[in-house]
């Protein structure tokens, strides 16, 4: 007998040679059902792969990573023999899972491609193979059967990977039906669990991503367990496109590219700018109230600064490149980072245990290189503001420290309804100390003070193992948006190793020097990142106290320009922001045109309102309506805001 | 018998042959007393100089900036002819007037060299040489001539100087007593009005500026035709050390420099920023009304913008070097400027005559290189953020613009106090057009609209011709500082050249394209420079309304701290700033710290005041006392910001 350890802690027994699918049995046929791939000892594997020795196990299911990506990736070799039955003599390069589905490399014989019209052709096969539900049969062979086995396909490519890069003993292939692959797996048991079937689309790729060699072409597809999870996906397709934050930034007037100006390099527009310096402000107010000090630096530093941090050494070649001056031996980078400009903050005058924790914020832009193939609308760019902070405090603070942090991200979250979020705590690995900088106490102290503080919040975290930086561990949020994707947004990183290389100092009590803990944190992000997925979030409409226009004033005709005008004055001198439509166009059309630009409130003046000095309100997206005095409309509108803005009216306890 | 014209347009005739001097002494014997040099068609000239034709003169005095330099240079000359009699074999380089007094550049034989303590002696010899009343002898001569009268002397670098820099013909000496120096003038009659003497530093100076050749000492000295003017230009400059705002910035912990981050890079620290934001911000509230939208810009643009813009060809190799990256072709250059950004903001979408004048700003943050011998504080830096915008509009509202600007910028002198302040109008040099870009007509228009502009809004403004940059005219203020000196803050400029460079365009009432006039402006001029003036024209004594702190609670012992505690955040739930001075200090010594902290306020509590929930208030500088509740003196605080503020709460008219 065995022991088998599950994740709860809880302990069984079970007879050497056990599979993962048997476990599942004895605890429940449902779970035997659902149940995709195993984890034995950390390591992802098939159901059916014998546990041999006392284990930790874990049984995953379509809700975790490790079980989608088994699917996905039986569901690639799953779409290569539908392929090699439709098209013989076709090549096959590399074929894997994917962060929402799977793709393969392929190669047609004589020139032949495969275009958008075939994939109904091609899914049909799919679904006809699945319905064989034949089993995913894994094998090992030693190297040169492999390529034997594989040359006698004509998989010329197989042939060069085996050639290349593996290693005779550590070969293994997966079969189901006509097709075998050399692949490492895992897999699922048999290609019958694959009920949903998508191809997404079809795209150019160098073998091995190298412009030198052959031009293949990419497969994507996607694949569920569930006819209504394919149905599903499909609709939040069609939505994320409506709701593509470049798309809505442009008919917005939110932000612009300019090839003159640069790749990747973002302009915000004046409604946007309004926007993030709102936002901004939002922050800034809460930060004040944590005890936090903001700073303007430069948006370089002589390349000795990152010499010194080490990042020159890190990114010195893959980014921009050092800027050179007339005097001579004078180099400096953009920054990257704000953290070097800040150490320097830190020790420009000495320091007492008194003045800590330090807590230096900057709204910092920073500039990063990222290949012009990489560049995504605001997601991903060459120049982003970081809503950054970095807290020097004793090592014994750091919990503290963490607990005001995740404070001011809830508040954060909450403002923007990001209602639906979860944490992922990454941690050293446990086998690999040493790749690591600083001492295992303060590690221990560390990684400890993260998961008290997530306890202690009740925050839904996932630990991972070795996931952390090498300079400490850190703690990242994941949302959920409206359309049920995940986000990386906000994170908080411990750091010993900058205090060090900057040799940072504090007097501490017993007179004596010491090195104090960094901690990097940004709860938006960067403003860039926030602002898209904020986008996508709320398909452009934005919360009241944030929206740049809160009102739009429509007067029923051009006689009503004068009163839309004073009404627009009187509600400016409160603070609420309001726009006149005043074109020559009939008042239905004005209210059609206005529907669709996102403005919460829509108030309609014609002659009973002038001569009441009322407005007629109708209220975006709901069936509100009603008539009242414009000072009671801005009323309504100010306290409106400031119930949306009262979660930013937090103070550290 | 020759016509004069002077500056105001009056005429009067005089004898062919009459000099400055006579001219003056028609008018009165006190403007003949207190004459120092006059202008001639333009030219600067000695007041024995005959006028042979009909012309106009300019008659100037001390106040005169040509009248100061007359004094000045021969004031060099002065000093040169004491160190000729008391340092025989001494070899003289250049000695010119400069802003506040004058320089030598010498070198003693036998490697001697003069230090401060000998300033006394030269001091007297320069007094006792005045006292004679030297008439100053200007005479034209040969350069064969020139050349053996030096070498003679043995004045090795005034050879080399006739040798390579001069043409016969145009060469002129000027003596006085003993000593002749080869000079250009325009010279005093005689030295006897120099009354007052002061050499205030000697320092090293390549000849030529060149670090190859000779080191030679520069004397730096100052001089007045009273001593009274002298003993106050003393205690100015005393009055100036105690406000230098690099000493005050470090005092206050505004700003910071680090060598690591890199010369001429400020750091703002909390307070300076704190600072900064709040003039950003009354700005941004100014702006708002007036029209103004702000955008974000990158602090990168692709070469390819600065060689559309001209900057590239300008300012290319003087600057920081262009910035690679790992993509081929790619070059980016960190923005001197932020105006080729903003064309690209206007050229994003189709614009109409409606859409103008369409105001762009931004507080933008531009890098330029200054060679690090030149840098000085705020004043003098590598990385600045100028208050920028650019109004595009057509040619016919660029009057009503500039009025608007000018409103926007008296607001803002007005709330800082800056009463006294004066503009410089810069026009084409009349005599040579062709080096401005644009037609006449579009020029002729500008420089009239500028100039009633002026005239509309009753400010001072001197018209200086040729002064314009070629792509436009401008308007530039100087404002008078509270110890007398004069800074340059402020600028309105028109530009022709950029839109057509960017190939801007808006589409007319006639439906034609048409290219838009473009005016750059700035209020503060540049943030960090605007700090550093105001550092020292208000001695860190900050309004009010902007200062970090605006009350010091002073506990009257560590049994009041949490009374302290109470009352600080009283304060701060209604917006007024303070901070506590928790020290174990007797309380006089406390008074006595934050007397010297430019806290507008302090406030002591101590056993009365906590029981009756009231605060001892003390105004810095001023008899003011009283005991008034929390709310109260709150209300005070509060009261007197908004009455601060109040000029800021101007409209378009």
């Amino acid at each position: 007998m065995i022991k088998i350890t599950f994740p709860d802690g809880s302990v069984r027994e079970y007879e050497q040679g056990v599979t993962g699918l048997q476990i599942a049995e004895s605890i429940s046929p449902a779970l035997a059902r659902d149940v995709l791939a195993c984890g034995v000892n950390g390591e992802t594997v098939e159901l059916n792969r014998p546990i041999n020795a006392d284990s930790t196990v874990q049984l995953y299911k379509w809700e975790d990573d490790e079980g989608k990506h088994a699917f996905w990736h039986t569901s690639a070799h799953l779409l290569a023999e539908a392929l090699q039955e439709l098209y013989p003599g076709i090549q096959f390069g590399f074929g894997p899972a994917v962060e929402n589905g799977f793709f393969y490399d392929v190669l047609l014989k004589d020139g032949e491609a495969i275009k958008e019209g075939d994939f109904p052709k091609i899914e049909d096969k799919m679904r006809e193979l699945a319905s064989k539900k034949e089993p995913v049969v894994r094998k090992e062979v030693s190297k040169a059967d492999a390529l034997k086995e594989f040359a006698a396909d004509g998989q010329t490519y197989k042939c060069e990977h085996i050639e290349q890069d593996l290693e005779d003993g550590s070969i293994t292939t997966y079969t189901q039906g006509a097709f075998t692959d050399l692949c490492k797996g895992p897999h699922l048991l048999n290609t019958g669990l694959i009920k949903a079937i998508k191809l997404t689309s079809v795209a150019g790729a160098f073998w091995r991503g190298d412009a030198t060699r052959e031009q293949m072409q990419r497969l994507y597809g996607i694949t569920f367990p569930k006819k209504k999870m394919l149905d599903e996906y499909l609709v939040m397709l069609e939505e994320a496109k409506k709701r593509d934050h470049r798309k809505i930034g442009k008919e917005m007037e939110l932000f612009m590219f300019s090839e003159r100006v640069g790749k990747g390099l973002p302009i915000w527009l004046p409604k946007g700018t309004e926007l993030r310096l709102r936002m901004q402000d939002m922050l800034r107010k809460i930060q004040s109230r944590y005890g936090y000090k903001e700073v303007i630096t430069p948006h370089i530093g002589s390349k000795n600064l990152y010499v010194t941090s080490g990042h020159y050494a890190h990114y010195g070649k893959d980014s921009f490149q050092p800027i050179h001056t007339p005097e001579e031996g004078e180099e400096y980078m953009l920054k990257p980072m704000n953290c070097p400009h800040h150490c320097e903050v830190f020790a420009w005058k000495p320091r007492s245990y008194r003045d800590l924790p330090l807590r230096i914020a900057e709204f910092g832009t920073v500039y990063r290189y990222e290949q012009s193939g990489e560049l995504h609308g605001l997601t991903r760019v060459r120049s982003f503001t970081q809503d950054d902070a970095h807290i020097f405090c004793r090592p014994d603070q750091v919990k503290n420290e963490f607990l005001r942090v995740m404070d001011i991200i809830h508040t954060v979250f909450s403002i923007f309804h990001f209602d639906n979020f979860e944490a992922q705590i990454s941690l050293r690995d446990p086998n690999d100390r040493e790749k690591y900088i600083g001492s295992d106490e303060v590690w221990e102290k560390g990684e400890q003070a993260i998961i008290e503080a997530c306890k202690e919040k009740g925050l839904k975290a996932k630990i991972e193992y070795g996931e952390a930086a090498f300079y400490g561990p850190k703690l990242d949020f994941m949302v959920k948006d409206a359309i049920g994707r995940r986000w990386q947004l906000g994170t908080i990183q411990i750091d010993y190793n900058l205090p060090e290389r900057f040799k940072l100092e504090y007097t501490d009590e017993d007179n004596t020097k010491k090195t104090p803990v960094m901690i990097h944190r940004a709860p938006f992000g960067s403003m860039e990142r926030f602002c898209a997925v904020l986008i996508e979030h709320t398909a452009g409409h934005f919360p009241l106290w944030l929206t740049p226009d809160q009102v739009a004033i429509l007067p029923i005709s051009e006689k009503y320009n004068d009163y839309a005008a004073r009404v627009a004055r009187e509600l400016d001198a409160v603070g609420v922001r309001a726009t006149i439509d005043s074109r020559n166009e009939k008042i239905g059309r004005k209210v059609r045109d206005n529907e669709l630009k996102r403005i919460p409130y829509m108030v309609i003046v014609g002659e009973k309102e002038q001569a009441d000095g009322t407005v007629s309100v109708r209220k975006q997206g709901s069936e509100e309506r009603g008539v009242m005095t414009i000072v009671e409309f801005a009323g309504k509108v100010n306290a409106e805001v400031a119930e949306l803005l009262k979660a930013t009216d937090v103070r550290p306890e």
